[in-house]
């Protein structure tokens, strides 16, 4: 049997195993999965009856990863590891993640069926709580996988349920207390190189009409979550050099980042930024007070670190001017960050060229988000992504993947795995 | 005793009642007197006694207004009418109403004090709920008496007790049965003029150094409460050539009217534009989503009718430019309004001689905010304000007020009345 229509048998088990993961997240108006809750644990047990089916070996590690194994002939020798999560944000859609483990058991399982033997095993990953939603932080599973989960993350409580992040993890099967930062789950040395694929977050591929992208970088990112305004409360009626508008400072703050963007997509240089929470103190505002208080959050990426730094002196710039000129302080809080994450240059050449051998015609993209895979380059292990069509954005219900552009990852993964395993 | 002199002897009466105005207020972090609530009745109570300790005769309304009249020579003939409101809003300062009517009182009790005999009535009234954050419909009482109230404002109820405006009327003692569009409580030709003292609700007469304004006018509005933009909601990685994001809409929204405010002024056409309330939807943002929707509120004021007629013209035009701009839809859902409200040129120049012949150096100053005078000048009657200097703008627990400038507005009406009452 060809590789291709090996790939080709895998279609019953790729869409069917979609549909039973949407079965188990369905929460109209969309697909939920907590992280360490009961839904992902479910998922997770599906998954790993699915992998036992296909004869791999089923192991959970100490953040409750699922780690799916094809032995190779050298057990001893580094393995290829690739995968993604099973968690989803709340009324998100079936793909994000999902779609990624899908892809990877499906490599696997086609090329098993050519009778292809690895030199080194090839594990399929399921890693936990990718979303950064349920603990304030994300990527938890393949942090704690890698030695790079910060301690006090354990102790992080889940937004709505208030219970803590090691709760959790020893509910789903885990063992808290053998994570910390600085001792991976992974023995250092053992994982020759990541490989994941994941929906596209944005409809560049729709645009250009491709199903797959051959991710050139992960962007990292620096983050304000409660950024605060404080000018002063007034009426209605003040006039205008009077006032010291905490709102107006908010919105003159987003057009100015708005036009930093602008000028860096202009000159080529690839960032993006995101206010998502925007607002005057919904307890005390009013139609009649010139709002003395606001608040917002910012994301705020890039490919590169330098440009990350240069864009973080820009933001200060920018803060420190709007604060002059609205006569407002902005005190920007608690910053955190998430390393630029580098695609290694061979594995994204080798896998063009498998996704061609396979017939599938691919470009270089930036991934516009941070994914388990950034982990693994932060850990200095070579990794490639990639992205998958999918026309309406993610975290939403109307995630539009199709399962003919997740065969043409598994068929490029596979073609992958065929040359290099 | 000259006039000066009795002016003068009301000083305690003035302190005296305006601190225990305080302390039936008392709510710290500031002042709440509860529109057609326990302290405002309280309030009205107060003020009735001091009144009738100052031989006037007392009345209340259908709308639980109160009248304190000093009957002149022919009590039949118009009346002068002064007075403004004892409500306040939640956590605000002690003058903004009610220092207006301790100086009509104050103005009668001093020129009582001469022996002066008026022609016709002179009537100080204290209005009932003329802050618009209880009912969501401001200068009810003044509406109410002047046969303004719209009929459904009567079942609006109190945005945190859930009561009918009808039901808190009649616990304070009125009768909302008799309270009509078209069916003023105050007889149509019983009023001569009518004439309010305020505080200024911004610092221009601090500024200028000045104890009083004479008011030029009293703006209009145009408002929008809920104005809601529509975008989508999208992944914090979605590149800027896709975004529909609403709440970078609401800040070029917000900019845009700030430059059209500069615009103006710089042309010297006085307005004002306030968005109290701007934010992202506190259930479901998030720092990683671009949001979808956002919502603000909008007042806008002016004191021409023309000018405000074109004001809304412009609201519309940049609307619709923000709109196409941001590939999102903006709907600028419910609008109320309130009419300009003229100072009559006659009082203003006999209040400004008056002013004079005291001593009192004035100024003229559009008043920043709308007041219960402006339903006497919509409806038609004569009308003066004056403006008191306040230092830290109204509705806040820091209002500022001398108690020698509020004299100084007693002593304005005093001259007024001894010249025309």
């Amino acid at each position: 049997m060809s590789l291709a229509a090996a790939v080709a048998a895998q279609r019953g088990l790729v869409a069917g195993l979609l549909d039973r993961l949407a079965e188990i997240g369905r929460d109209p108006p969309g697909i939920t999965r907590h992280a360490y809750g009961e839904r992902e644990d479910a998922a997770h047990a599906l998954v790993a009856g699915m992998a036992r089916d296909l004869g791999l070996e089923v192991a959970r590690d100490a953040a409750a990863n699922l780690a799916m194994t094809w032995p190779g002939a050298d057990r001893a020798a580094p393995r290829v590891m690739l995968g993604s999560h099973l968690d989803s944000v709340r009324h998100g859609g079936n793909f994000d993640g999902a779609a990624g483990v899908v892809a990877a058991l499906a490599a696997i399982a086609a090329l098993r069926g050519t009778g292809f033997a690895p030199r080194a095993d090839v594990t399929a990953m399921a890693f936990r709580c990718e979303e950064a939603v349920w603990f304030g932080l994300g990527l938890i599973g393949s942090r704690a996988a890698l030695g790079l989960l910060p301690r006090e993350a354990l102790e992080a409580r889940r937004a709505d349920t208030g219970e803590t992040l090691a709760a959790h993890i020893r509910r789903s099967g885990g063992a808290p207390e053998a994570i910390a930062p600085g001792a991976p789950l992974i023995p250092p040395g053992a994982v020759r190189c990541f490989l994941e694929a994941h929906i596209e977050q944005a409809p560049s591929l729709a645009e250009a009409g491709l199903p797959l992208a051959i991710a050139t970088g992960i962007p990292g990112n620096l983050r304000h979550a409660a950024i605060r305004i404080a000018g002063e409360d007034a009426h209605v009626g003040l006039p205008r050099r009077f006032r010291r508008d905490a709102a107006l400072a908010g919105a003159e703050l987003f057009t100015a980042l708005d036009a930093l963007w602008r000028e860096e997509e202009a000159a080529g240089r690839a960032m993006a930024f995101t206010i998502g929470r925007f607002h005057t103190p919904v307890e005390t505002h009013e139609l009649t007070k010139v709002s003395g208080s606001f608040a917002l959050s910012l994301d705020l990426r890039a490919y590169d670190p330098a440009h990350l730094a240069a864009l973080e002196r820009r933001l200060h710039a920018i803060v420190a001017e709007v604060a002059a000129r609205c006569r407002v302080s902005i005190a920007l809080g608690p910053r955190s960050a998430a390393p630029v994450g580098p695609c290694d240059a061979a594995l994204r050449a080798q896998l063009a060229e498998a996704a061609a051998r396979m017939g599938v015609a691919t470009m270089p993209l930036g991934s516009p988000a941070s994914h388990d895979a950034a982990n693994f380059a932060a850990a200095g292990i070579p990794t490639g992504l990639l992205l998958v069509r999918n026309t309406n954005g993610s975290h939403n219900p109307r995630e539009a993947m199709e399962v003919d552009d997740l065969m043409a990852a598994a068929a490029t993964f596979a073609a992958w795995l065929a040359a290099q395993a």
